[in-house]
């Protein structure tokens, strides 16, 4: 069955509970950065992004300054700009996009070179220091950009600009003499190239990521040629298989490295395999796939287990405080859940990625929507994470936007492209992953269909989903993991529906109105037995959300709670935080009274008091000030 | 009351649990480290320690090898080789010490500098690198060795030698003009000295280490004066407090840095404390000791809870697995409690040194009496331990001895010196604070008096004690905090007796005999719920010893077990490693077959069965290949 693609344009989020996050995202942040960028925002860090480019069109004089991935940062600020402009048509950001493409259109070299790290600061290293120079991951950023800013706008100027460049690299890398015959130290190409082929129809685009894909790990690699842990000394964490480079994919059985670069990688692969029919590229990925949900991702959907390296461990190893569940880890993993959707749609897929969407992600921007976390634990004791060595990447709370690069631009382009999250298309099926509110077209080949959803998710299990279009268009809507008493009605009566993988399929008469409701009761979670932390714990989910104790409503100590199992949690409806469903857990603690401060040890026996614990939504923890916070509660 | 110093040489320990230990350090260990020091043994790494010694005499050619405190290994051997003529006078050890005295002897500089790290490699900056030139830690330590091999033999030959030695020190520190007013990087030349004023009363000693306790925190120290943070950039974990001068002593509110460091300042400054009679000084240690056995401690005994600058971190942060827990930290635990024992002779610093000395001292050397452990973890997964950054300093198992440098040898001389942790003596009261079998005699005002004492400790409460001597002296028997239905016969009939600071007070006519007997059921025991990692948790305790589940025993996946803690754990008298104690803990366990591999989170309920673990005493651990390990279980 062949994949449709949906331009992102055809979709337009509408939904009570993101609504709030993707305004901000529009109106505030992205302006924001734009002022950022171009060092026009008085008490934010210098970026320097914009002005690298300019200096490289000649525009005005100057050194570069910042990381080597620094203009990343204006790729995909274009990027969120143009997914902006589908919730409001802003002149100001349009001429702002019209500027600053302008200035790459300026910069870009006579063969199509575009980077002003190596441009500026070390022309004469261009694709020589593959392993971290970043070159190739600038050019994917500036790629997926590209592709954005057409498919919103329909101006294909930055698609030229990229097109010369993607030529470049073509006569750079490949396996005919003279060529480079690598492949980039951090992936992030492979995926772009493929949302160029999709969005142009060019096979060279795919033809240069199946290489890309295919080719990394073979040897040598760039870590043998440029002596790089030789010179670095970091053998162990920065190695090979940081760079998910330590074998060809089909033999990479575990997934290893660095989370966000394996993220990409995966992503990038999965969606070559959908173009090569190649059965054996889709198992490797599947494989990859059960690997990582079934042995090395959190509750949350966060994936990344230690700081140093940023990267996985071993299976099972899944520590709550000294892990790493980086931000945009969890943004690559949504990504690669939607490409195995498309490789096979089967609804644990995007029982996946609506957990990281609506946990580890959501969790990474504050509800101020300016502070931003790096690392999502899932237990802090906030004198703990300022003061160990094995918990400096931990911060107790969120920082200001733009203290730092990568993650606050990744969450404003992923929550403003996050109807692209929402549906994918087979021919004449299309499929409803998640259940929020937005307004929806799809070329069929029977015509043009839409869909209007309204939905009270994450809070309770009920959407309207309204058809518009010819008949002969399957519905495939998705069946949560979690739901109970899943039903549909269609114009008011029950509908029969069969159920394909986790979809409910219906096939919609024009004007049809389905009314999708279950139950989302709150339960405890357990974990496999393999997984120490979280052995004699629970945790607590209610449909999509992971709950989570902070001190700010149970005060300190949470650790010392133990939930009784019996008696299953009790959601209220309240109006906190806006309206949220929060949640109580019955246990006991100790009494604290028997335990004077200078007491350390004594015989078991101690008395403890009944109590309670209040639960908020996990990706609502630290926006009331530094506290503890717990996940996993003790339990019995 | 005044302290009277009990002399090595009184004290041979003949007891059942300790022999074989103190018989495999004196036939194998020590003579084994006398071939390894000087080069002789094959297989073993390189130590150069004698040949430095022997080109500084001039008695070969050569450059210096090994670390700046590799003086010190000989120094451990020579202290640990004199406690070993206790138990065997062996000719070829008293040859091997007569030699390398002799050796010292020549190699000593005419102003009596003796150290060959300086002396053969950088001889023009002597004095000049405080922080970590470890010129003070080698006199302390050769100190330490002169002063037992004086004890054990009568022969004050190297006593002389480092007499001339710290009259050099003398010269060169000092609050006086033109003197180096400053302290040493790592402390262990304060508590030397008091042993070397103890032995000889000539107040000299005294005088300097009292200097070098009350000056210790002044400014500038040596980190500024050496710039050493601002060229090492280790500021965090290697700052002012690493060398606990941060301060001075009584503005010392809790025990911070390397925990062996802090574990030998105290030891020296409570020695100068009971010397000096100031309050002030007594109760700053009294503090530190309240806050590192009342928040900083674990239950082993172990102090240090951070591998990153092998120190302390915060109060209740005791990780069990990324812990550091050095062996030697424990022996200076022990050796600090000693102290407090001199300076208030209360129980509950036995209990500490007692709890030391069997678990945390103990666990650092193998059955076989040939491998070491430096860090005692309470807590081991070993592919994890073997894996993470975090736990790089935890090994799954012991390494062969004498790998490196520092444990080893304290292990050695402890064994080969316990004798001297058995008693106190104050005037003519003597207490005994291990219940361990020895003969020992005393010198009281009223005449010599002797004690011998055969004991089942710690398998059975049960010692028998019989005295020998005048009458009028006072004989104080620990009351152990663990002792239930404690009690003393005496020559058959029930003893009455007054308890003072947890001792049974009696007055022994001549040929008394004592019978002490009390229960120690195996117990659980709780931690202060500020202690997160045990929270939910219990450990058990018989007596002395902590108990541990092993993987050899119980399989793999410990942390699943639950121990029911309605059901006290039973205790078994049984063969296994040479006869001991081991214990069953009642609980459940997943069912594992509902855990396939690739499935990490269900809704809790999964069903557990009923099972049980068996126990070992911790100290035992890894004796049987390497595996899990658990001391803190899941509990309900």
């Amino acid at each position: 069955m062949k994949t449709v693609e949906i331009d992102i344009k055809q979709i337009k989020v509408d939904d009570g509970f993101w609504n709030k996050r993707i305004r901000n995202a529009v109106e505030n942040v992205v302006p924001y950065q734009w002022r950022v960028l171009n060092d026009r925002e008085p008490g934010a860090a210098p970026s320097h992004a914009v002005k690298n480019f300019k200096i490289a069109a000649g525009m005005e004089e100057g050194e570069f300054y910042g990381y080597q991935f620094q203009d990343s940062d204006v790729a995909k600020w274009i990027e969120a700009a143009s997914y902006s402009l589908i919730y409001e048509d802003s002149p100001e950001i349009r001429a702002a996009l019209d500027e600053v493409i302008g200035i790459l259109e300026k910069a870009q070299e006579a063969d199509g070179y575009l980077d002003t790290h190596y441009m500026l600061k070390k022309p004469d290293k261009k694709w020589q220091e593959i392993a971290h120079g970043h070159e190739l991951y600038c050019a994917g950023h500036m790629l997926e950009a590209a592709v954005a800013y057409h498919a919103v706008t329909g101006d294909g100027r930055l698609l030229k600009v990229m097109e010369k460049n993607v030529e470049l690299i073509r006569s750079v890398f490949g396996t005919e003499e003279g060529k480079l015959n690598s492949y980039p130290g951090h992936e992030e190409i492979e995926l772009a190239l493929m949302k160029a082929y999709r969005a142009t129809g060019d096979r060279k685009y795919y033809e240069l990521a199946d290489y890309f894909v295919e080719n990394r790990g073979s040897r040598p690699g760039f870590l043998e040629e440029e002596r790089f842990l030789e010179l670095s000394g970091k053998e162990k964490w920065l190695g090979a298989d940081y760079h998910q480079a330590h074998a060809k994919i089909r033999d990479q059985k575990a997934a290893e490295g660095h989370a966000v670069r394996a993220m990409y990688f995966y992503t990038g692969a999965a969606d070559v395999a959908l173009e090569k029919g190649d059965p054996t590229l889709r198992q490797a990925l599947e494989a990859l796939w059960t690997n990582v949900t079934g042995r090395r991702m959190y509750l949350t959907g966060g994936v990344g287990s230690q700081g140093d390296g940023e990267r996985f461990t071993l299976d099972y190893d899944l520590p709550n405080d000294t892990c790493y569940t980086e931000t945009c880890a969890a943004i690559g993993l949504a990504m690669w859940a939607l490409r195995m959707l498309k490789l096979n749609p089967d609804s644990s897929y995007a029982d996946v990625m609506e957990r990281a969407l609506y946990n580890n992600v959501l969790s990474g921007i504050s509800e101020d929507g300016e502070h931003y976390f790096y690392v999502n634990p899932l237990m802090l004791k906030p004198d703990v994470a300022r003061y160990r060595r094995d918990h400096e990447s931990v911060e107790p709370e969120r920082v200001k936007w733009f203290g730092c690069a990568c993650c606050p631009p990744n969450v404003i382009r992923t929550l403003c492209g996050l109807g692209g999250y929402v549906y994918t298309q087979r021919e004449d099926a299309v499929y409803q992953h998640l259940y929020l509110g937005n307004s929806a077209s799809f070329r069929t080949s029977k015509g043009e269909a839409s869909l209007r959803c309204v939905s009270e998710m994450p809070w309770e299990g009920r959407a309207e989903i309204t058809y518009q279009g010819p008949a002969g268009v399957s519905l495939f809507l998705r069946i949560p993991a979690y739901a109970e008493n899943f039903c549909i009605r269609r114009n008011g009566e029950k509908a029969e529906f069969s159920v394909e993988k986790g979809y409910a399929h219906l096939t919609p008469a024009e004007g049809d109105c389905f009314q999708v409701s279950f139950d989302m009761p709150a339960q405890y979670v357990q974990a496999n037995p393999r997984v120490t932390e979280d052995c004699g714990r629970a945790a607590v989910c209610r449909g999509p959300l992971v709950y989570c104790a902070e001190e700010a409503d149970n005060g300190t100590l949470l650790n010392d709670f133990i939930a009784d199992l019996s008696q299953q949690p009790r959601a209220e409806r309240e109006d906190s935080f806006g309206g949220i469903v929060a949640l109580t857990a019955e246990g006991s603690r100790s009494d604290y009274g028997e335990w004077p401060e200078d007491t350390l040890y004594r015989p078991a026996g101690s008395a403890r008091k009944q109590t309670s614990l209040r639960l908020i939504p996990y990706f609502l923890w630290n926006n009331r000030g530094v506290g503890e916070m717990l996940v996993w509660m003790n339990a019995r």
